[in-house]
């Protein structure tokens, strides 16, 4: 734990994320925006949800995903390898059919069943095994070693992280400037896609739970270092340690990251369903969360993209 | 059963919507229209999906209920009364909470336990009685005389039909011209507002369930009859009897009439979560049903708008 910090990675930007969005264009959905309205948050501001959880696989990370492999000089042939706590997983296995590749998806024993499920769906082969992502990821290495499969890493890879992005960008294309936008972090990814678009003319919120806070470590500590991870949210957001890719960006942005409890991930899930019809999984609602229960409050009239990023959940659970 | 048919009634009209629409900006949500891609239908056309499933309350129905109250010289100080299966009564409860007004409920024993909990939410004064929608009509008619409470129909009144019409203008401005729409009738009063605001200019597949099918049996009849409501969105769409103004805009327009079986709504409520993490009640998936099952067949390149108009119902029974 704790090793020296590597030397600054290839950060992406604009061009790349440009250059993402042309390559998985008609790939990816477009997701809609949807404003709840007077009422919806005890405070000021106003919202835009951009419901990435309509997203194909259910999260946003098709687009990484799709943007990673279509990079590539061509197809691979012996197919696709990834570790992931599940979602990243199940964009992997989705991208593996859409392009008639084979997918081998390392999971963790902490995998949500609904996850796991859709990762047999469509199609993958599956590993179930190590108590964490970061076990799974280096089961799935020793295995790429011998396979020659293309690895789809779940976070900290240049062109995921560009494909990650183009959320960004289609959601000022969507709604025009806004002041600021909110998000959940696991290992970053998404958020490093955002600020990769934006730079620092854009004010983020990074969201963790405060039992898989690895952003607020590495903050804290100045480099990324290894934390535990617990809490309703560990299956989507549990990343031992945040990506260099995204804490570069991060030190290079405008970003507050903030910390939201469990209580606050689970009553922003009751929200999305009871007044807006929306289930999230708990890793989806944890940027709501931090609105919600006020530890982000913006001021009146400013304009808050907050990105509901996930809804890989039994829906049963959210009413 | 089978009356001779009332003279024409009053037909609302784009003027109507365009004033509706002034009416209760910002009391509504303009909801978001997502287009689920290649892969969802097999077969041909363009799909958008007008997630008014999203809608304050959980369904359309706050469009027309704004717009009748909001049409009245001035707020009914005895406040609001109405008779529903659910989604209606839901909406009036909530139009009542928003205006500070008072709500008398009055809910047939077959309404779903989501939409009776989300009643009483928004404090409405619930009265449980009837077997059925026309039963609970009644009982509300004798209060309404005494009360002196203004009524808000369910779908055959003017004002409710010019506000359930804002939907297709609003549609109409996030997509651009549809060669087709498809929605459910239950009353009839979305495609009636569809159809008050294209007219004849619009092609309109009119969907109902096989086993609650007030339209298509007046249309085989000449004339509104009533018919035996059952099945599985008999709580949303089963109307006994489709309203006059449905009923004569159906027969001035572009419609065409399918039927759609029990399981075909389920499988559809099925797809809507499983590729698109959407909840829409049985109802609400409809629409969608017809196309899914292949009912209706849009030709190739055919930009077909479905209305998925609602999402009171149990998540946990979607999966």
């Amino acid at each position: 734990m704790n090793e020296r910090m590597e030397p600054t990675p290839a950060l992406p930007g604009r061009d790349d994320i440009e250059a993402a969005a042309a390559r998985i264009r008609g790939r990816v959905r477009v997701t809609p925006v949807v404003q709840p309205g007077a009422g919806f948050l005890d405070g000021d501001g106003e919202l835009f949800l951009k419901l990435e959880c309509l997203q194909h696989s259910g999260s946003f990370k098709p687009r990484g995903a799709f943007n990673r492999v279509l990079s590539q000089p061509q197809l691979p042939a012996a197919g696709l390898i990834a570790a992931s706590g599940g979602n990243h997983g199940a964009a992997v296995a989705y991208v593996a059919r859409e392009l008639g590749l084979r997918a081998e998806v390392f999971v963790p024993e902490i995998a949500a069943p609904a996850k796991i499920a859709r990762l047999r769906d469509y199609g993958a082969t599956l590993r179930i095994g190590g108590r964490d992502y970061a076990e799974a990821l280096a089961a799935s290495r020793e295995r790429r070693d011998e396979s020659g499969a293309l690895e789809i890493h779940a976070y900290d890879e240049f062109a995921v992280v560009a494909g990650q992005g183009t959320l960004a960008r289609e959601l000022e294309q969507q709604t025009g400037r806004l002041d600021t936008l909110v998000v959940a972090v696991g290992g970053g990814g998404l958020a490093a896609g955002l600020l990769a678009w934006h730079g620092h003319h854009q004010r983020v919120i990074a969201v963790e739970p405060r039992r898989s806070c690895a952003l607020h470590a590495a903050l804290d500590r100045g480099e990324p270092v290894d934390v535990e991870v617990a809490g309703v949210a560990a299956d989507s957001l549990g990343a031992r340690r945040v990506g260099d890719i995204a804490f570069h960006l991060v030190l290079a942005g405008d970003v507050r990251s903030v910390l939201v409890d469990d209580e606050a991930i689970v009553a922003a899930q009751q929200r999305l369903w009871s007044q807006l019809r929306i289930v999230a999984e708990p890793g989806g609602a944890t940027a709501l969360a931090a609105l919600l229960s006020g530890v982000y409050r913006p001021r009146p009239g400013e304009r808050v993209g907050v990105v509901i990023c996930g809804a890989n959940t039994d829906p049963g659970l959210v009413a």
